[in-house]
């Protein structure tokens, strides 16, 4: 038999913190703070592997299960010196989820498990305070009925027949009635304000609405309790939530949650009774001071759900949001003292930022959970660099301490200072996540979903989120609640994707049905153009100017430790000198893609694009040629800016790769001007677009296959190319050009290319007096190109893998066209991911691999990079450097991406 | 320094019949000829290495070969007691090419080389025959001027400016003048006429005209001569129709041709002189009777040519055409005797058809060729049944006797006998090539060309052909030729393909510039219909009723010793029951490929298509699923039909796989209609058309896309197999189906069909009360299934590769867009074939081996065929063999081809 249950606590702990695979991170965590005597709630683990042995076996618990979990519960009854179900000292438990990776609020968790008819009694008497005790079942009857008696039983009820909402309102019906006797208004009547009679009446109304929604009667075991919370934990590792989770975070659905069944301990058993969540630094901006929030008299979920504005942790946690509410260490200074002194131990055994849960009963502080708490990826390279100063962890770690996904939000604009000082904030709120981000107003995840695919930019206003807007936050530029702390959902959420966040924001009102909001005399609604600044927690009407945020130093600082480790050359896809230049600033080792057809997509003058469609509509190859040498001033041009910005670096030259048709107008108006420019009929022009007109125009007449058809287009791109390489060269420069042809499928075609190639370049010598260094190679992205790189290779000085090409041609996807079936792809977890943004490493990657081994079998020194979109992909990076590629390129804003991504691979190829 | 020259005669022949590939065939067997004391001119080969040789070292002649062709000249003058360039006694020779496989007329030949100012007294003197030698001389200059000094040369001269035709319009003049002189109409003077004066005039003018049109003297030393006429044989090689004639028989540019210089002897010395062509059984029956033809006072040139119709060589070669012309046999016995006895010595010792040339010198026979005859399908089926009959051969040698493509025109259409004998012949001819062929009439090479292109039939009408025909020819139904005999050059190279042929129709008149023909009062022009009968060779007005001949008893035992010794399996791609009967009927083992969609593309009722359209433009599922099962019965009964034609063998059916929108309708008015029936807006289809079009259809939503997005469509295909499969199996008998899901990447998706596939089966079964036996696999058609099938193979009980769409990923071709560029690809050598006729070995092959191998380590009894449009081509089979597939499928025609290219392919592979 498999063991599965592991105890934690003073007897013995089983468990510890490299266990996180099979504990998960909660469980793991608990047991290692356990081993470290800091004081836990006793407890043990059921572990991930049962998880999987779960769902494998029908949803059923084996006997050898209920065996293993007899043994342990008798340990944590001795441990706390009570005893579950007992109805004069009774033990109560709380049931929660653990996966290996933290999946916040994405899983179910049942507290007080185990208080029923028989044990009320006894603990009305051990507390001394029957109030607590039916303000608990009363949660328990609300929390257990949602959770496992309709959420975990797949039922889904129509919108407002939920039994969370039915008993909800029954509470909002007591608490009016409470006013009513209070001669109160509602609003001003708070849960405390019930009485142990009024919760007494509630529970026993609790449970008639129980069983009329359900048709089952809320279950009076603890035994029964336990088991149904214990598979309600289980069964939501495939809740819709957590499913979406895990495909938004790449989290593999076989790596299953572990349940922690833990000894309850209650923060809020009256006015010495506490809850509360830190992080043993700032998650937000790295800063090295104990950060976190607190509630009197309140159990855990109340912190994380948002409901009530927490209290600041200590006087480095105020803002303006909380800065006339108590902290911990003003109040109750030596339990605060001894919270800290666990956070110094804790960072130094764990060598990193740690986020924290803890209760205070009757002025005594349990340990609830520890865990490496999330932060924003400017906070990660900030706590990085300060740890190494710190001597915690070395150079090495601090560079595999950063996400490179994480890089981005580094990367990624801020409001102009200027703009910003000119603009006055209508509306501020917690800082959750730096950054600036403008958009327009949507109130609902759905919106936020449907904008984004429309290309619109938005900023997703709610008043408070949950674990069901996650794909509306995705969608989103920025993120404002009206409610919530800096550990609540939405902050929690948008910081581990670096996106800019403002929590709290309470002076907003929304009526969410009109989709309108109102701060004071602002009134705003769907659409009006909002502006986040994340790092200050502002908000300004309209859209205001953003700047890029590339000079930070410690940013310099950090890249310095990362090019220290990384092997693997990063380069960019870059068009223009602008391009160039910025990739060169991100730290870019060169070109890898030139696309010469980028000068006819509509950027600065019209003259190249009406010459190349002169030189399409051509009838005769003299007609052509003409139409090309008007052509070719253009060409050399852009491609000398770009040799020159790239000065001492290669530039990859591809030749033209589009099918010609793109460039034919289609429409009758533009036609007819063209036709009224060339002195042609429009006639010859629908003509000769429908004679170009492909079926299947991504496999048709494009690439080389131009070139072997119109040999002196090829021409006039190598002579520009070799022109604008031998003018800057007599002008001091370095050029470095590299030619690339695309679209290849055999080693023939770069023959018959190479003989044009050969011919200009001697020609362009002898005519400038100067001797030109211009590698000839290929872009790979046929499947045949890499089945044969080994004749390939002979002609060939240098691949580049187009992977993007190559993903349609391995998959036969069309990626104009996957709209259709790759949604359903992906739900039914046909595929893992989108092959088009990380590469597809057991099927395209065989085809990398073989085109590797082949072409450098031919060529030792061939020289190989990839300059498909994937290469700024971290996960394709690092298969990269595994496949023994020499560098990768990608677009400017993600060579730094690539660089860490790099030199993570490199260090964990080390280890 | 490498050996280039092999003598051959009398004192020592230095090469024999196993030197092909050095000597080139003619060279080999003029050697082997000389080995077995025939009487051969001497001479010497110089051999295809050299060809190689010439052009990589740019077309020159190194001093060793000059050396080494010293030598031999000295031995061939020794052997004919004559020397080459002597004043006294003058050796003439012949300059011929002759590849590895015969190329018949595609290269060049140059003759009676050494003729000059120094040497035409001698032999004068020595023939006694001054008008023989000034015949001889006059055909030197002109076939030299054009052959050595013009085309060897690469001069393209405009539209009758080649020296050639400048030099006959001088000849035709002469033959003017001299009907003046001898008072006759000019039609009536022939070569003859012109008596020794008119020839040396003619000389004298000729070389004047040399001078003029191409600027140099024509030359008049011995040496400089021959080494012309080399280099001119050489160069042909790579002249534009052997080129071309290459690329159609798929001979490789790197095999070369030798060059055979020989001493001349002449069949023009006078009227004991003859010259002939010879088959040692019938080429177009394979009757074992000697068939040839001979012509008096005449060069070898002259029969080939087709200019005048030659006189039949014995009793046995008489038919309409020459009945009343002399036979060998009568004329001069003894020398018919002589050549019949060599016939049989040849037979016997080269157990195979022989294709002899000989040339009759004053009363001796020389012969100056002997090769493996080319014969029609009929033809070598015929022979190699007899010759296995005769004890010559054995089975396996008879098996590989017949190449798979000729079984083509055995069964190929016939006219059927009802309609011909109710028809009456309005022109007759010579029957070059069997079978019946009807189409339109067209004159010219380019317009058969044009016409095959678009789709049309047509029938190739010349006066006589040249090889400037070949592609022409190709592309034609059948060939109709006023002029020329049985051995002309229509005839040989329609008998090589297997063409419709009729030569010697001497009653027809053709007015090229007009695109006119008249027989009699029978006037026709372009594009109006005739139809041939090649066996008979008789022509009639319209297109006559063809039939199939499918049930020849000798075809039948041939087929029957090819399964003798076949191992791979041959099914057939039928989607009919009337496909399945044909292809059963030609020895189809199961079907490879059946298409559900068959039956919506216009082929029986129109309602299948009709619910296809209500279900893909229904709105909801529900919709759908009424759409779908109205749709059901058609789609059973479809099945059903194939199913118990196929029965007792295996057929696999293959999932819906086009993409929706191909059954859409694009047209306003069809949309209106279809809006109408189904009661919906025409807006609405066009729209529903409009979502549904994709930028590239072929890798968009298609294949098992569809059914992971629409799974009922998928259910009701599978419920619509296990009911028609349960209903026979019910009624007694044995169906056999095999479930096969296209367009598949990777093995989850195989996996979720399969849940359907399992889920219908059984619940079918329970229904029907029987058991289904059913494969349940996938096509092979992208390449990372290829890739993958490891773990394709864990759910897959069988592959089959849908080459056709492999070939399209591998190559990034899409099939319908190839027009605008793989004519280039071939025309530059860049590829050797299509691929899309033929497997592309060295890229495909690898997916296809990689497919393989992967699939059986996982599975070792994986089924595993081919089901693209290359199973049916020969060397596709033999690679399918090679790489051990089970079996091919290819189109009910075809099956026959396939068998014996499987069974061909087995015996090479126990040698």
């Amino acid at each position: 038999m498999s063991k599965y249950v592991y105890f934690f606590g003073p007897q013995g702990t089983e468990g510890d913190a490299t266990m996180k695979n099979l504990l998960g991170g909660k469980g793991a965590n608990l047991a290692e703070m356990a081993k470290l005597n800091l004081p836990v709630p006793a407890g043990f683990t059921i572990s991930t592997e049962f998880c999987t042995a779960f769902f494998a076996e029908g949803r059923k618990f084996p006997q050898s299960l209920r065996d293993e979990v007899a043994t342990a519960l008798r340990k944590t009854e001795e441990a706390m010196g009570m005893k579950f179900g007992d109805a004069e000292n009774p033990l109560l438990l709380s049931c929660r989820s653990g996966a290996r990776a933290s999946m916040p609020g994405m899983m179910e968790t049942v507290l007080n498990v185990g208080l029923c008819s028989k044990t009320i009694p006894g603990l009305v008497k051990k507390s001394g305070n029957e109030r607590f005790v039916y303000d608990a079942y009363r949660r328990l009857i609300m929390m257990y009925s949602d959770v496992v008696m309709e959420k975990a039983e797949d039922i889904e009820p129509a919108d407002g027949k939920g039994v969370r909402v039915q008993l909800e309102h029954l509470m909002a019906n007591a608490k009016k009635n409470k006013a009513k006797a209070l001669g109160k208004a509602p609003k001003d009547v708070s849960d405390t304000d019930l009485d142990t009679a009024d919760l007494k009446r509630l529970c026993t109304s609790f449970k008639k609405k129980v069983q009329e929604v359900l048709g089952h009667e809320f279950p009076d075991d603890p035994q029964e309790q336990l088991w149904g919370a214990v598979g309600a934990v289980f069964k939501s590792w495939e809740g819709r939530r957590a499913v979406s989770y895990r495909k938004i975070e790449g989290i593999p659905a076989d790596w299953g949650t572990a349940c922690n069944v833990q000894s309850m301990v209650f923060g809020n058993l009256g006015n010495t009774s506490a809850t509360g969540v830190a992080f043993s630094r700032n998650p937000a901006t790295g800063e090295n001071k104990f950060y976190g929030e607190w509630l009197v008299n309140a159990q855990g979920e109340d912190v994380v759900a948002g409901i009530r504005t927490p209290n600041p942790l200590n006087e480095g946690t105020k803002n303006s949001q909380n800065q006339h509410l108590p902290s911990l260490q003003t109040e109750w200074p030596d339990l605060y003292k001894q919270l800290d002194d666990i956070r110094a131990n804790l960072e130094k055994h764990y060598r990193d930022m740690q986020d924290i849960e803890f209760t205070i009963q009757e002025g005594k502080l349990y340990m609830l959970q520890c865990r490496v708490g999330k932060r924003t990826g400017t906070a990660a390279l900030n706590m990085a660099m300060d740890m190494i100063g710190e001597g915690l962890i070395d150079e090495q770690t601090a560079v595999m301490r950063v996400q490179p996904a994480q890089l981005d939000e580094l990367l990624h604009p801020i409001i102009n200072p200027a703009a910003e000082k000119a603009a006055e904030a209508f509306l501020t709120g917690l800082p959750a996540g730096p950054g600036g981000a403008a958009g327009k107003i949507v109130f609902t995840s759905a919106d936020a979903v449907a904008a984004a695919k429309r290309g619109e930019k938005v900023i997703l206003v709610r008043e408070e989120t949950n674990p069901e807007d996650v794909e509306g936050m995705r969608a989103a530029e920025g993120i404002l609640t009206a409610r919530g702390g800096m550990t609540s959902h939405a902050a929690l959420v948008a910081r581990g994707w670096g996106k800019c966040c403002i929590v709290g924001a309470g002076d907003m009102k929304i009526e969410m049905a009109a989709k309108r909001m109102s701060v004071g005399d602002v009134k705003l609604k769907e659409g009006d153009l909002i502006t986040l600044n994340g790092t200050k927690g502002r908000v300004y009407q309209g859209a205001l100017a953003m700047i890029d945020a590339t000079e930070n130093p410690r940013f310099q600082g950090f890249m310095k430790l990362v090019d220290k480790f990384r092997t693997l050359g990063v380069r960019t896809n870059a068009d223009t000198p602008q391009d160039a230049t910025v990739a060169r600033q991100f730290g870019a080792e060169g070109i890898g893609l030139f696309r010469t057809e980028h000068m006819f997509y509509g950027v600065g003058s019209d003259e190249p694009l009406f010459f190349l469609r002169k030189m399409i509509l051509s009838k005769t190859v003299e007609e052509r040629k003409t139409a090309l040498s008007e052509l070719f001033p253009f060409v050399k041009q852009s491609m000398k800016g770009t040799l020159e910005a790239m000065d001492g670096l290669p530039v990859t030259m591809r030749l033209l790769d589009p099918p010609l048709h793109e460039f034919v107008p289609q429409d009758a108006n533009r036609q007819k001007e063209l036709a009224a420019a060339l002195g042609i009929r429009p006639f010859d022009i629908k003509k000769r677009g429908e004679s170009l007109h492909e079926t299947n125009p991504m496999m048709g007449h494009r690439g080389v296959r131009l070139g072997v058809t119109y040999p002196e287009v090829t021409e006039m791109q190598l002579r520009a190319m070799f022109e604008a390489a031998s003018e800057l060269k007599k002008a001091g420069k370095s050029p470095k050009p590299e030619l690339m042809v695309p679209v290849t499928c055999g080693v023939k075609e770069l023959d018959v290319t190479k003989v044009i190639f050969d011919r200009v370049k001697k020609e362009v010598e002898q005519q400038q007096g100067v001797t030109i260094d211009c590698l000839y190679g290929t872009m790979i992205e046929i499947p045949r190109a890499c089945l044969t790189a080994d004749a390939m290779a002979k002609t060939a000085q240098f691949f580049s893998f187009g992977t993007n090409d190559l993903t349609q041609m391995c998959f036969g996807f069309s990626r104009d066209d996957i709209g259709g079936f790759l949604p359903d792809y992906l739900d039914q977890n046909i595929l893992p991911a989108d092959p088009f943004q990380t590469i597809d490493q057991s099927g395209v990657g065989q085809l990398i691999q073989t085109a590797v081994s082949k072409g450098r079998g031919t060529r030792g020194d061939l020289k190989i990079g990839i300059c498909g979109e994937q290469g700024g992909d971290p996960a394709s990076v690092e298969f990269c450097f595994r496949t023994g590629l020499n560098y990768v390129s990608c677009s400017p804003y993600r060579v730094p991406i690539a660089r860490l991504a790099a030199a993570q691979a490199a260090i964990k190829a080390k280890k």
